[in-house]
């Protein structure tokens, strides 16, 4: 077994990702010596402590992040600021800060300015998940043959970036460098709009007289459950991917809406071959995934 | 086991639908004593001979009807009215026309005024599916604690309406009657418009630059994976779909995309509290799938 990577990690915030980063780190023992949790509720420590998943618990950040050769932060971005002013002076020097969160331009902004000389802010973003949230989410196998999305800005220290890598590489990762801005562009196509697109379909569902919202919830075919599905997601994550990621978003929304307007003119006026293309590209799209194994 | 509910089942159009049905006759005997299949081509025929699921195929429609005392149309509702008009003059007396169609005022239009007297039409729809479609991807579990939901016009038979309800029955379906004009808004909601979305966003994709598409499909996240998995449904079968439930669909879409707008003001101005009870409410409904088991 390879030896561990860190001494001590410290993980700000035990949901579903960062319980599956602690379920590795114990499971095989070649992340660190050492995994210290912090939450922003005794409860959830609580609840970590009878998992038994990490070997020290902690309610204030500033104590979780003391003499951790590795801090990351697995809260909503929306927390970050606020995580980041509470620890910065509490950083040991030389010290790894990364993340977990599903925007990079929002955390670059609100760390970047924090960050203290002599600690190295590594910004990455794994790109897995269920529906499920909370420390009891998480599972050890989460991030086999995923993406990890790093987003180091200009000068960030190399053996700091390759650390990280070699971190999620051992969690089972794929490892990919690239820019803030375009990652925010992709994730807010591939997941940020998809995850909108299914909470509204499901107010507009939850809006419709109640005789009718009954038999939605009857008759609910294949197609809205795999949306509730998605939107059964973390309420208070998502709220905040959405206003860290807003200029991308709203453009991606915008695309897509002009587009679904084209399509119900093409319903409104029986354009079938226009329909029909549009759901040839849709399959051909899913065929792509399939051969890269993302599907 | 119970006698056979017809002596010969002829079933028009045999894709996903059909060859479940034929599937779930062959395995337990007691849907007819023979059933007959015909599709529009003698390829997908000869595949369904390969496959040993039908007593026999008939590429003529007339002769796949003859004789029959209940025939079942599978094929996209597109393609009814021609296959009504070629069938309508050999169906037997007494004899049961029922279908599987996914609109339902559609089919009693251009059923309807097809039908001889004598012939009982009893339409039906099975709220069943998967993404797959053609007579390989037929099985005969798809329809187990599903809805099938019927909606015969005023005045049909009720014998005839009892004998389709015991059919799906006794494909293991749960049976409810509804009005046709609240089956086609229903299913807008829960099945039509999530389609279309989906179908809509991987166009969105599709139309990034080159760059951006590969890094979309390199990244999927489980958002876009699921929204693809909906996409990759038969594109006749829902051209046919959206065509045919025009109004109700273009309503429903009316309704989303004023939801998804507020949606996007809310991202714009910072509305947490908007976006995060929204995210709630999508929770809620996916609950209440679950407690219905039909998550």
């Amino acid at each position: 077994m390879p030896e561990p990577l860190f001494e001590r990690l410290a993980l700000l915030g035990i949901g579903l990702i960062g319980s599956s980063v602690a379920r590795i780190a114990r499971e095989h023992g070649h992340i660190a010596r050492e995994v210290v949790a912090n939450a922003r509720t005794q409860k959830t420590l609580d609840r970590v402590v009878h998992l038994g998943i990490v070997d020290r618990v902690e309610l204030d950040p500033a104590r979780a992040v003391a003499g951790a050769d590795c801090v990351m932060l697995c809260a909503p971005v929306g927390a970050y600021a606020e995580l980041a002013a509470a620890i910065a002076p509490h950083l040991a020097p030389g010290a790894i800060l990364t993340d977990v969160g599903s925007t990079k331009q929002s955390v670059i902004r609100d760390l970047g300015p924090l960050v203290p000389d002599g600690v190295h802010f590594v910004p990455a973003h794994p790109v897995a998940g269920t529906e499920y949230s909370g420390p009891d989410a998480g599972f050890s196998t989460l991030f086999e043959g995923r993406w990890c999305l790093l987003t180091p800005p200009p000068g960030t220290d190399e053996a700091a970036v390759g650390k990280v890598a070699e971190l999620w590489r051992r969690c089972g990762s794929l490892i990919e460098t690239m820019e803030p801005a375009h990652h925010d562009r992709v994730l807010a196509i591939v997941s940020h709009l998809p995850h909108l697109l299914a909470f509204t379909i499901c107010g507009t569902a939850d809006d419709l007289a109640d005789e009718s919202r009954q038999q939605v919830l009857k008759f609910a075919a294949s197609g809205f459950r795999d949306f509730t599905r998605i939107a059964a997601s973390d309420p208070v994550m998502w709220r905040d991917v959405f206003l860290n990621n807003r200029e991308a978003l709203l453009e991606m929304l915008a695309r897509f809406t002009e587009d679904a307007q084209a399509m119900a003119r093409a319903v409104r006026w029986g354009d079938g071959s226009y329909i029909e293309d549009k759901i040839l590209r849709g399959r051909k799209i899913r065929q792509s995934l399939i051969e890269l194994k993302q599907a």
